[in-house]
């Protein structure tokens, strides 16, 4: 995994990927106590960065491969991305989810082209599943963050952020990234290792879910002991990947952590102020921006909002906020 | 008034303005029947396209004009793009708005550093005002939609969607353009004859406030009745300008117009679908596109989305329509 797969990646993606501006608001600097800069990834594809990653790995399979069709273990962006990216490449793709998965989401998967296989949770293993399925059919598995082409698709992000900061005259400043199983995060820390030495990003999680941020303090992978029952599910996983964690553990700095009320709070202040959409998980680097700024170092902060797949009633919550 | 002002314009505005991206979304398609591509300047500083006019004409005057300050009258997106143009050039804004705005409106006018000045619509007369101001302070009055510099640096945006569309090899298709006065609908007409010819735009009103509909076809400048009491209160003026209504009544299609509740649902498609925030006036065109299909001809259609300037409760409204 080095930054060559990153530009590599960077080159396939070229005219594939929106390639998302870096936003700014006066408001939030005040809030902030320094200039906060935003890099909505809610406006990519799919309404999040796993786009990135999904026409990544798509594009780098040989054409034989490719053909024979991806799988994923997803019920959230990461199926979206991997889905779009399959159909825009012509080839099958399978998502495997839980039954009770959100109609919602099973609808949009759907509706992306993908074949959808449910499973009951209780009594069926998705791993199971998805192997006789990838068996039966030469399936790919395209994983969520430990794969190394998807971790080069994420840290074209991170090339972007690096000629955007460039450009605004940034220099030095701590890039917060939304952090579940540290895809986005190592992927981003690369890029920026390679193009801004300057740039030092930070892992943010929910309070309660800091695997990260207690395996960079330990120097071992260590897990959530629960993997649901926060809102910002999207940047939940059991624990850093085999890949990303030894990135992340070279590269980044201290983890921050959020609360779901302030994930809420950014939320709102990214409709009232920059006029986008942010699921709660993709409000958490902006959270802590606007919140933890005594964590922070340096006049400009630089965040990801790393999605933007929520539905109407949670947004409804996040709107309540700024009353 | 013509495309060589609006370049100028552009010139000036490189480097201040957000160079907004073109989004689409297969969901729309679907709805719409043909490929949607959608200008969000809800993105653009002050959330809405009216900075460009506001820094078009800041940039056009002279040093020592400018170093006086400036004034407009409005409560809505005008005045905040020209207030925050003024910050930005350094230079006084003197806002005159009515003692009954919202005061969050106010609030944000003044964030942007401008002088709020309130009048008594019961009692005064703004114009009075502004031309004391004006007269006692050397302030150059700013008018929303008939000024040249106004419409040249609206037109920006049209330069913007002439290359956006030539990158997506987009030669004919209908521009939809949410239209009060018509600065911005002029501007991006303009800017389309000459570089995008085969580009034809096409104005979008609410429903009984088609002052621009009714004026394209009897070929005069034609009145509303009133003003107010639609909640696509930022694209409703009393007519179309003395400047931008022969610019329209050359180069424009034929008027479209939308009901409030098509606003509403096309706020929340926007969200659902695109990830940005429009307010009800800014998504006339999405509205249009979406739901009067059959009043457009092409595999492809172009819409501004003009403006995200829209409270909470307003956008629960819009977030009702997905359930």
């Amino acid at each position: 995994m080095n930054i060559d797969m990153i530009r590599a990646a960077n080159t396939r993606l070229e005219g594939h990927v929106r390639r998302t501006p870096l936003l700014n608001s006066s408001f939030l600097d005040d809030i902030a106590g320094r200039r906060v800069w935003v890099k909505p990834e809610c406006l990519q594809h799919t309404g999040s960065f796993k786009f990135r990653g999904g026409w990544s790995a798509l594009s780098a399979l040989d054409d034989e491969t490719r053909a024979r069709g991806v799988i994923a273990f997803s019920s959230g962006n990461h199926a979206q991305g991997v889905a779009l990216a399959a159909k825009l490449h012509g080839v099958p793709a399978v998502i495997v989810m839980p039954s009770d998965s959100p109609k919602l989401k099973i609808d949009n998967t759907r509706a992306y082209g993908a074949e959808v296989v449910l499973y009951d949770r209780a009594t069926e293993s998705r791993e199971e599943i998805g192997a006789d399925l990838s068996k039966a059919r030469g399936l790919t598995l395209i994983k969520p963050f430990d794969e190394p082409q998807v971790i080069a698709g994420q840290g074209t992000c991170g090339l972007e952020i690096a000629a955007q900061a460039a450009a605004q005259g940034i220099e030095k400043a701590d890039v917060l990234v939304c952090c579940g199983g540290g895809g986005l995060t190592s992927g981003i820390a690369l890029a920026l290792e390679a193009d801004a030495p300057g740039l030092r990003v930070r892992p943010v999680e929910p309070e309660g879910f800091d695997d990260v941020a207690r395996s960079l303090r330990s120097g071992r992978i260590e897990q959530n002991p629960r993997t649901s029952g926060n809102i910002c599910d999207a940047i939940i996983s059991r624990q850093p990947g085999d890949i990303t964690f030894p990135i992340m553990q070279r590269l980044v700095g201290p983890a921050l952590l959020i609360s779901e009320d302030e994930a809420l709070q950014a939320m709102g202040h990214a409709f009232n102020r920059l006029k986008v959409v942010a699921e709660p998980g993709g409000a958490a680097a902006l959270a802590a921006a606007l919140f933890r700024k005594d964590q922070i170092e340096g006049e400009n902060v630089i965040v990801t909002l790393s999605g933007g797949n929520v539905d109407p009633d949670m947004f409804a919550r996040a709107l309540g906020t700024l009353a």
